[in-house]
């Protein structure tokens, strides 16, 4: 059993669902033949290392009553240059303008020869294309499952398990926060602006909505999509966006008569004419892509397969820290 | 670039769409690093061999217009045993008393060093643990996706994708042929009798449907799933079955009062009580197993990444054999 050492950079609710999976998936990792030590956690305010592996439980506990984990002021890149390890948990915020400080862990990571696990929007929705030649020139492997759809694996799904098929389109619901508003809107005939604020009561919506509601956050994911599944090379800007904060009760009022909902749905098509946008559409009830609630939904179309529909929870942070540990087993079954 | 050398063990629908698939994906296969010979094709009349690769075109079209592929009346068994090649493709009619002739062949390709991919339920419903066993024992890969759900991946997904997570249970419509019916009695307002006829007059119910409508066939992929999945260790007998034929459409009518379906659901769980059954059920309308039509669908809980729901086509000789190409490429993958 070859030991697997990472770091988990940035330590939010992300990276902190990544230590807890880690603890409660011990025992099954090692029995699994997988053996993990954290040497290193960081955070804004600095980092804490150990290269005999660091003890979560403490980690959790410090971040919990300090508000952080430094227990030195070693910056995450720092750690990335100089701490020897074998795998980057890249775990900071998405910042779609600058793709910051995401872009730089990952790059720096390549460049010193360690795999990169990330749930960072950012870096892959700018400039997927550089860092994919990049972990390629380095020969290490980069995985980004969390970062499209939480729970829901449509990243491996489309380039693992659908192997063969060649995936024409992919139509799907990847923002819970829009879902969770369009459903509640429907089903109690609330506004929008009402349902917003109890979204935002609820932790479902942040204070400045503008990233989720206006359709981004899916534009971003959607960009993510076309590049790692159809080899396309987009940026966020190609996205044609359309967001939610126009829909009225009425509209949804007016498709319920037709046994129809609006959700704001992301597309993506390989064919002659290649698609990409994100816009509210009408869906029939019955429908598979008519999914209430906070779940994120894909519907992809297989030449030989098929119509796949997948269906998960698409935020959470345990749920995307689930999709963080099968990257990293993914790493470790071809790296040991 | 490795050749992989594979035989094509019975050659009705399934065995068709695998030959049909690998010609059609030939490019395709070749550009990722696949090359896959096929050495040999069988059916109950007789075997085609050509250790230099055979031209599957001819031999699709030699059966179509004759009845056989047969240009030797080499036995399947001799084909398993004497023919140099790296992997089996069982695609005989499943038998769920006696499991013949698939055990046969699937155990004689084990003991002559040859991975085996199958869609072939028998063997894997009886005695699934002596499979598997006999697999290792010999180092070779046992694949067989297209066992349950056709081109829905339920198998690949809750072993690869969804590694790390403990799958806690499975509920799904795993038979397309009682979907059908029970959709079509619903929606129609039709009896059992009239809606079976009309799906055997589509080719969606066989002549005999005893085997889709007592609920056999559901009961034989939950086995296959209790055993691959959750490392249970049942056999057919294990499974308590009721099937759709006592259903009426009275009891749809109230269901639909309801805004219920009625779904023939197989169910395992993994829990201090091991469940295993197959019977009908109330389904409310919106909830993700009430598909429609002949489509499949799993609703898979597990411990982190939450309710993990997919669907897909259940069956179609394409389909099935786009289960048994993402096996093929798994194991081409592991061995090249």
């Amino acid at each position: 059993m070859k030991t697997i050492r990472l770091s988990i950079i940035g330590f939010g609710a992300v990276g902190q669902g990544v230590a807890r999976v880690l603890r409660i998936k011990r025992d099954y990792l090692v029995r699994s033949g997988i053996d993990i030590l954290v040497v290193a956690v960081t955070d804004s305010r600095g980092a804490c290392i150990d290269q005999n592996g660091l003890d979560l439980k403490v980690v959790l506990q410090r971040k919990k009553e300090s508000g952080t984990v430094a227990t030195s002021n070693t910056s995450s890149l720092d750690v990335i240059k100089n701490t020897d390890h074998d795998l980057v948990i890249e775990a900071t915020p998405t910042d779609i303008e600058t793709g910051e400080p995401g872009s730089t862990h990952i790059f720096e990571s390549f460049q010193h020869g360690r795999h990169v696990v990330t749930s960072n929007k950012g870096p892959l929705a700018l400039q997927y294309k550089r860092l994919y030649n990049e972990a390629k020139k380095n020969g290490v492997m980069f995985r980004f499952e969390a970062t499209v759809g939480g729970a829901m694996p449509i990243l491996n799904l489309a380039q693992d398990i659908l192997a063969g098929n060649r995936i024409i389109s992919i139509e799907g619901i990847l923002n819970g926060t829009c879902n969770y508003i369009l459903s509640r809107m429907a089903e109690e005939s609330l506004s929008y602006k009402h349902v917003l604020g109890e979204a935002q009561e609820l932790g479902i919506a942040e204070t400045d909505p503008t990233y989720d509601v206006e359709g981004i956050d899916t534009a971003c994911k959607l960009v993510i999509l076309a590049n790692a599944i159809f080899g396309m090379d987009v940026a966020y800007n190609d996205v044609e966006v359309t967001g939610i904060t126009n829909i009225t009760s009425e509209a949804l009022f007016l498709a319920n008569v037709e046994k129809k909902v609006i959700r704001l749905i992301g597309e993506v098509e390989d064919g002659n004419k290649k698609i990409i946008r994100v816009a509210p559409r009408l869906v029939p009830k019955q429908h598979p892509l008519a999914v209430g609630g906070t779940l994120n939904v894909a519907l992809l179309k297989t030449d030989i397969a098929g119509p796949i529909c997948i269906n998960g929870r698409g935020a959470g942070s345990i749920e995307t820290a689930s999709a963080i540990l099968s990257d990293i087993i993914a790493i470790c079954r071809k790296n040991t």
